[in-house]
């Protein structure tokens, strides 16, 4: 299976590469070079640019787009450009393409502003019931969660315009080896990297149409559903911030 | 209350202001102006012009917006420009400037996809129970729906970040004088001019923090819901498509 991956040498997708490289047959996009040793083709270059973008598509069976500007404080044109636009070129030339399935990495920042004042730290706890599960409206905190929330619209959109299989995956806070310490938000929404990968390469490999998860590990503290990943995808999560506390 | 309009020329625009000349003090923005019987100070240029915008909306009480690209057809470098990145640009230059309220004219084009082949045109019809009510997920059918859906959230991030109150209306198929003729989908969604104008009148008096309503006039053919507009902002709609048919 041919994957196109952007973003590749972020976070995530060290993340993702570092569980799966031999699994799939890789391409790999990215403004920097990934390292000679990458393992894939690679496409130095912006997913805003429609050329090289449809060259990386080519051929390949689904795309994982991580792409874009990833700072929660970036300002407007920045995430209107890199973003959203770069979200719609990927997407659309993927459709031309006849390309079948699309993950995209949204945030947790799409839905932010549900962390009122009055919430927490509450929500954050475990003996808290408040759950999102990724049908409710989005909220977003900033303006880079706008962009995300945008890169949701613009899959559900390809989804019923092309029949595009769209996974689209509101990422926690990823950190490597170990969840943040004395930071009971970034606790409830840690993704450990093996979840991260294992989650990516469910939805390279599950069936669905269009969804919306939460990708976070089996945390004790949570205020994200588990349940729509474990059910659509068979997502099993194996790491949990509380083992780190 | 002095109000601006964006896209104060086109059909909505002249819908409002119709019934509710005399009833505020209007700024009017539009790309062409609006004729020189204009009821109030006139702004000519796009809403993507950062100092036209800030200029219009000083001192202002609420903010209308309108102006886009209205056409459903339209490409994505239309809708990425003119409606995305001209709806912020009204937004942010409103919350800068301590504005408390704005309308945003949304369209049924925002969840366009919802109209399945296996739905219509049952849905369209009176003994259909099927009812958006605006707290279900987007799904646009065309790029311009996608813009509206971002606009949504646009708001929604102002309503969150800067306390605006912040209406979205989702406008159904606005015509003058009478519903559209042999067209049952049209008729379904049909928003008379006096509706219209009533409608964002509403929106200008009640009291609300965020909402997305459907604008749609009483019609007894119908699949958006009247109830969240009729229970939050106190619509009461006078007009229905059958009445012509």
């Amino acid at each position: 299976m041919k994957v196109l991956l952007t973003g590749a040498s972020g976070h995530v997708g060290q993340a993702i590469l570092g569980d799966l490289a031999d699994e799939y047959e890789w391409r790999l996009l990215d403004l920097e070079h990934p390292g000679h040793d990458a393992p894939g083709e690679v496409f130095v270059g912006s997913v805003t640019d429609e050329e090289l973008v449809a060259e990386a598509v080519e051929g390949v069976d689904a795309v994982i787009h991580l792409a874009g500007d990833p700072r929660p404080e970036a300002g407007w044109d920045s995430v209107l450009e890199n973003n959203i636009n770069g979200t719609y070129v990927v997407f659309k030339a993927a459709a031309d393409e006849g390309v079948g399935r699309i993950a995209f990495a949204s945030s947790n920042h799409a839905v932010g502003a549900f962390e009122t004042e009055g919430l927490i730290p509450d929500i954050y706890r475990t003996d808290s019931t408040f759950r999102l599960d990724g049908s409710e409206l989005p909220r977003p905190g900033n303006l880079y969660g706008v962009s995300k929330a945008t890169g949701e619209l613009l899959g559900r959109w390809l989804h019923d315009t092309f029949e595009t299989s769209v996974a689209c995956v509101r990422i926690g806070n990823l950190t490597k080896d170990h969840p943040p310490k004395d930071y009971e938000r970034g606790q409830a929404m840690w993704l450990s990297y093996p979840d991260c990968a294992h989650l990516f390469d469910r939805c390279l490999q599950a069936s669905y149409g269009y969804l919306i998860v939460y990708g976070i590990s089996n945390n004790d503290r949570r205020y994200y559903s588990l349940e729509p990943a474990r059910t659509m995808l068979g997502y099993q999560p194996q790491d949990n911030s509380a083992e780190f506390e």
